[in-house]
């Protein structure tokens, strides 16, 4: 999520969502936090959507209901994001339009055009945003694919066009600045799939991104060829298939595509299943088959199985999971570890180089990746000749200001993360995540202290429950001497009608104390005192 | 973990841990669960330790204190597993013995001799082991490094004298086993690290396994042509190095490693640290760098910092942001994404091919690695003349029987793992596990109730204490409600002195199901009736 201000008018770029990492448990999503635009809302014209990812669309549904303004984006992704809004409810108060390649709208002082890229996901765009202070390029999620799955390449005879007006700055994806060489068409596939498909004994089935449409399509094709019906299985996979479908991004003869009942009947050499959980997601097709958990499908020995994707990081263990389960049915299974059933998205050091080459910036952004990815993009850039001080790497919250004149980061504002969980949108720095990590690093034990208010004394022993700390066949005599500990420690004291936190604050540190010599461990301490 | 049984004999191959999973809150380390061993304890003649990696040795200081037999390995090793037990305190009453290559040792039924082989960590070995039923090599984990940094090449003469007897089994290392071609030499990093250490215009930092000393080794040689002094950081690296020095597995000129301290006043084109911290470890050397936490040492623009290794899977984000945080601080940063800064210490397919010819077993054993790199290595050894019914992938519990009549899988034992926490060693089922993982995803609500015993009847309104659930400010009003709720549902009960878990249990469902309602979240609940 960016933004593009001059005067009084700002433009969002994207509004995606992040997945949570190990330390954020009960996190569902995190996305950014939006004060900055908030504060400043009735000037902001749009947000600018260039593809229908969910790192591009996803915040949308928690975004709007706060900062309710217009949402533009291509056709696929405009069809996406009322699927997604309309799930959360949200889609009533929304306005959105579906843009057209080249042909320019104005938002305040922004004229912004989309352009044609190639991505793993029909209908990419790249931004042309002409400004009073001078061109924007932002080139979207890309790589350059002369010959893709959809025939519809990245539009450099545009693009050029374009810059020929000559350009202030560029901010370009930077998610493989670090690979050198290009990045194989997805063309590629085609032979490779029709291949493996041919030499599969059994049944096929292929496990890709719900929204890598263009896999979809190779697929269906490698199986029309090999007299395969299909059957598509997995909630995103099939929405997103029919809507494809409907949308005409999709292409399958009549009767190609069949219930999953309906296939049970034909010799297993007559079968292809397309699914979704090629990342190792739990509730997904193929993990759930990989288990044995799923409704309808068993593995068999004869099956091949195609895991037509790589791990996104944080995602290897999982899908290395998902492989093994498998493999110990029987199935064999052809994943980029072992076989070419995956091309990338993203264009690889070489065609950054085009891509600068071609808009021939003032200043340069790297945008998109981690921050090494941002710096080597950077690296790439001065070497292609944008000048040292023409190029900024910049993290959330900085404000860079550009005009033919000059550019500099001129401001950095607080701008954390947002997540979601459950209902609720936290704060990054909540206290609540802090609590759960430490709960599930050593449990949690409770102790209860009956109070008598009429002489501020403890009524009766304290009483202890532990739970996920350790287990209780390990420690009955340690929990007889901690509660014979909090009554030493606490026998002299009273309690008057407001020092309820005062004894509590005392036994929780008399008895974390004790623990932790006992166990070497710190569970969190909950007193609750209860007036007898 | 594996056992190899003759008649009343049982000799057991390395002991090594795993590392926990996400899902393993609270979890330190993971070893295997040897009830089979302890239940035969009286016929286990000893365990052979092939090198000493922790994945080899790490469970030795939880396993001997249960099942006290002699440990055979290495003369590294053997220092390596001394400093563990020690730190452990159970060296005392360890029987740890020094072998020799190419000496056989007499353990009841087997014969076993250890020869040479290359891995990344000096003195690696491999097994031969005679046995009543015919001869049994185990590879060790190992490469083949013709070009060794300690010039210690597998020893393929004496393996190929050995398997002139007729090798019954082979178990071969199969980590690598996806992976196509050779593995490179150690010695190629010679000229990278030469010229990357020499092109750097200020400090270099390299960090890489405490472990692999040949890379030390390499790093001094390289420090020493350019005229740099080095400081060892890190407490494994500095044990390890010291140790290696000590037993003559290390060589650096006199003077050459200072303290930290005394290179401060060298000029940074002089000075080379030498850290922990290449898997991104929380409290090793370069993460408390890369977060500007480390007592000593504060990155400089002009610093180089060399990470010499490649994330083990699960660890590619950590080790991600590691090197992002190093690149935010300016330094120049080098990995296994952009530079040729490590080379692996397992062997892939072709040298798989070398060693199975040279071996050439009655029946194979893919060991080490993954469920998918055991398939692969089976495959392999397939094509390579093995009989299919000669190649078994086994699981852990499984019970191979060989002979030179044949061989089957006769029988599977129960073989999970068991978890190291703290001081306590854990079942892979314990609720404790499950406990604290639904703590992590929602937290905990704790309801105390207050029971008058003459009556057994509520005696005030019960109370709630959330942690890690909802914030506070979010819910004022739900627990209001809450508190009602529990009133409503409960002011019919009665208790009677035995009836504590039912009110409890009453309780936890009344409480449940109204805060599922409310926020569609289960947290925990945990009710503690307090007699008043």
């Amino acid at each position: 999520m960016m933004a593009l201000e001059y005067g009084d008018d700002i433009v969002v770029i994207d509004a995606g969502v992040m997945f949570p990492e190990d330390d954020m448990p009960g996190v569902d999503l995190v996305i950014q936090d939006i004060s900055y635009l908030l504060e400043r809302a009735d000037r902001v014209r749009g947000i600018l959507i260039t593809h229908g990812h969910e790192d591009h669309t996803g915040a949308l549904p928690f975004v709007l209901p706060r900062l309710n303004v217009p949402v533009y984006a291509p056709r696929l992704a405009h069809g996406l994001i009322e699927v997604k809004l309309r799930e959360r409810r949200v889609l009533s108060k929304a306005e959105l339009h579906e843009i057209e390649p080249d042909v320019p709208i104005t938002l305040g002082a922004f004229e912004v055009e989309f352009f044609r890229v190639c991505h793993s996901i029909p209908d990419a765009m790249g931004l042309a945003i002409r400004t009073p202070a001078g061109l924007v390029i932002h080139s979207g999620d890309f790589k350059i694919d002369h010959t893709p799955v959809d025939n519809m390449p990245t539009d450099f005879a545009r693009l050029a066009e374009i810059c020929g007006e000559g350009v202030l700055l560029l901010m370009s994806d930077s998610t493989y600045a670090e690979v050198p060489g290009y990045t194989p068409s997805e063309r590629l596939l085609d032979e490779s799939l029709d291949r493996l498909i041919a030499a599969a004994p059994g049944r096929v089935m292929v496990a890709t991104f719900a929204s890598l449409i263009s896999r979809v399509q190779q697929v269906i094709n490698a199986a029309v060829a090999h007299g395969r019906k299909v059957a598509v299985v997995g909630r995103s996979m099939v929405d997103n298939v029919a809507m494809a479908q409907k949308m005409g991004y999709l292409w399958a003869p009549d009767g190609m595509i069949r219930p999953l009942a309906e296939l049970k009947n034909l010799p297993p050499e007559e079968v292809l299943i397309i699914t979704t959980g090629s990342q190792g997601e739990p509730t997904s097709g193929l993990v759930r088959i990989a288990k044995g958990e799923h409704r309808d499908i068993r593995v068999m020995p004869e099956d091949t199985i195609i895991v037509s994707a790589s791990p996104i990081p944080g995602n290897e263990i999982v899908v290395a999971r998902t492989i093994d389960n498998l493999l110990r049915k029987g199935a064999h299974v052809l994943h980029s570890g072992n076989a070419d059933v995956h091309v990338h998205g993203h264009a690889s050091r070489e065609e950054l180089k085009v891509f600068v080459r071609i808009v021939r910036p003032q200043f340069f952004v790297p945008v998109h990746g981690e921050y090494r990815h941002l710096v080597a993009h950077a690296d790439l850039a001065r070497t292609m000749g944008v000048p040292e001080d023409g190029v900024f790497v910049l993290e959330d919250g900085d404000v860079l200001e550009v005009s033919a004149e000059g550019g500099d980061i001129v401001d950095r504002f607080p701008c954390g993360h947002t997540f979601v969980s459950g209902p609720h949108l936290l704060d990054e720095d909540s206290d609540l995540l802090r609590d759960r990590q430490a709960l599930s690093k050593d449990g949690i034990v409770v102790v209860a202290l009956a109070v008598d208010p009429a002489t501020g004394l403890l009524a009766r022993d304290p009483r202890l429950r532990a739970h996920g700390f350790v287990e209780v066949a390990d420690a009955q005599e340690m929990w007889v001497e901690a509660v014979q500990h909090l009554m030493d420690g606490l026998d002299r004291d009273w309690l008057l009608p407001d020092q309820e936190d005062e004894l509590a604050t005392k036994a929780r540190e008399l008895l974390g104390r004790f623990l932790y010599q006992r166990t070497r461990r710190r569970p969190t301490i909950l007193p609750v005192v209860v007036p007898t």
